[in-house]
């Protein structure tokens, strides 16, 4: 296995992606070979301080960096020579197995949407998020801003890459399927959700619950919560708020430290033949080894698999 | 001055409203006088527990109640001697200038849009609801769920409402507007709130802002926050259940103390001609003397009448 990491993306890079890398590989039991894209002396650098293991990884040179203020399609276009546009060639062209950065999140969208292809038969990809649950297990809520317009057949579609998420790399058995509505009768809901009730009844790929409320949201109620985009990203944003707050008033809670959003480290692109991560812009080391942790579960499970297999069947 | 208040509606009817009546008189310089509409020999025994002073309030008897799970407008169409409908009933026909109910939400809505007339120029009424901010003051998020599907010009309304809601009652000079949307720069967002963000930016009756994102909406950034009724109540929801939360992790706050709802009362149906307030289930004494408030600020500072200029000008 080859996962390639954008030394460049986030705030603290590449400080934070070495240190990250040095966590990842001292706890790596397994033949991951890691692939650092980025400027090569600003790693080397860093790597002094922060040993890594040799063998382990290779870096390759990047010239540019993609600013995080940069328009995405066009600093993709023109800086070929970008960690993110590097990465994402390497991907496509089968020299690496996954592609991570904490980099311009909408120059990781449209590199994922058009370098890598989507899986035949899913008609939009999806970004989740995790919702911290007071059980310890996470939930996922998606989509959480990629389609900001969406369709019943895209929530629907989303169900499906959820389901196989949280199943695989969350570790729920048969999670369930959440509708996100402000019911929780059927019928309740604008046009959108009405529509998706109708489809996910019928999904038999699904283990559909029913409508879940926004006061479900941070509960067990479901695994996998269902939106379109716009709802999933100002709640995704509403929660990563809670955590703000807390700090501010210097709550220091168990539970809700776990709204601290940036320790997961980012989460993925669904519904696209190959594992793509978008980080958090404010990534320290925890971040950077939990992706890779993540990306490694991708590949160890065949998710992309399960994936193809389940739109195909 | 005459305010109608159901003394069914809520959990803990009617003892709690009696209570909230009590406390509400206790402080009450003004010549406002109450209809406490119910089952009377059930209010007078609640009297004789919290003495009102006599002469400050009427009691209107109602033989029947509409419960918390009945269909609205099944309910208010076969309930005619319900508390609700008299209620209704008695501000159709001028008898009182405001109504309050923390009952079955649904028929107040439909009371509300039905029996009272929409003021003229108000495409939709709508239903907003008060967010905590860290400055102790509140801001109105708006539409909260009356309008699950909602057009720009809908969107653009809410604002002007929501506008002098916030002025006349929660006390904001020149409120800011701001819309509710997945990103801060103009031009993002999905179709309804991009074509919103035009209507407001041309709207000389507001102060509109620009986009909000999720994470300013427990901020200080606008005073009102517009969206779509679905998505305001999925954010009213979530915020709600962080109370929840925090309770349960015996967390005591001040700040996320105010997350507790209840304690607001309710918030009215802006748009309608006459001041509706629609109460919270779990309503205890305080949130039925904070409606009577709100109902007397409204109708002191002449809300309807700033409402109907702003709509005809």
């Amino acid at each position: 296995m080859n996962i390639a990491l954008d030394m460049m993306g986030g705030d603290y890079a590449p400080q934070e992606a070495v240190k990250g890398v040095a966590e990842y590989l001292a706890n790596n039991s397994t033949n991951v070979h890691l692939t650092l894209i980025g400027n090569q002396q600003q790693i080397e650098e860093c790597i002094q301080t922060n040993p890594l293991p040799a063998g382990n990884y290779t870096i390759v040179h990047a010239e540019q960096v993609i600013e995080m203020n940069e328009h995405p399609t066009k600093a993709l276009k023109e800086k070929q020579q970008s960690s993110i546009a590097i990465g994402f060639n390497l991907l496509a062209g089968g020299k690496t197995d996954a592609f991570i950065s904490a980099g311009n999140t909408g120059a990781m969208m449209v590199g994922a949407l058009f370098s890598i292809k989507t899986i035949e038969g899913v008609l939009r990809p999806t970004i989740g998020a995790y919702m911290p649950r007071e059980d310890g297990k996470l939930g996922l809520l998606v989509d959480v801003g990629l389609n900001a317009d969406s369709k019943p057949e895209n929530l629907n579609q989303f169900a499906i890459l959820g389901s196989l998420f949280s199943k695989h790399i969350l570790g729920f058995d048969n999670p369930q399927v959440g509708l996100v509505n402000l019911g929780e009768e059927e019928g309740k809901g604008n046009l959108l959700a009405q529509a998706t009730y109708s489809l996910l009844k019928e999904n038999n790929k699904i283990n559909f619950k029913g409508n879940i409320e926004g006061r479900d949201i941070l509960t067990a109620k479901a695994e996998v919560m269902v939106c379109d985009g716009f709802t999933g990203n100002v709640v995704l944003k509403l929660a990563e708020s809670i955590y703000d707050i807390t700090q501010r008033r210097h709550i220091n809670d168990e539970h809700f430290n776990r709204f601290n959003f940036e320790i997961y480290g980012g989460v993925p692109v669904l519904g696209v033949a190959k594992p793509v991560i978008i980080g958090h812009g404010i990534s320290h080391s925890i971040a950077f080894k939990n992706m890779l942790v993540t990306a490694q579960r991708m590949l160890e499970t065949n998710l992309m698999e399960r994936i193809k297999e389940s739109f195909v069947g």
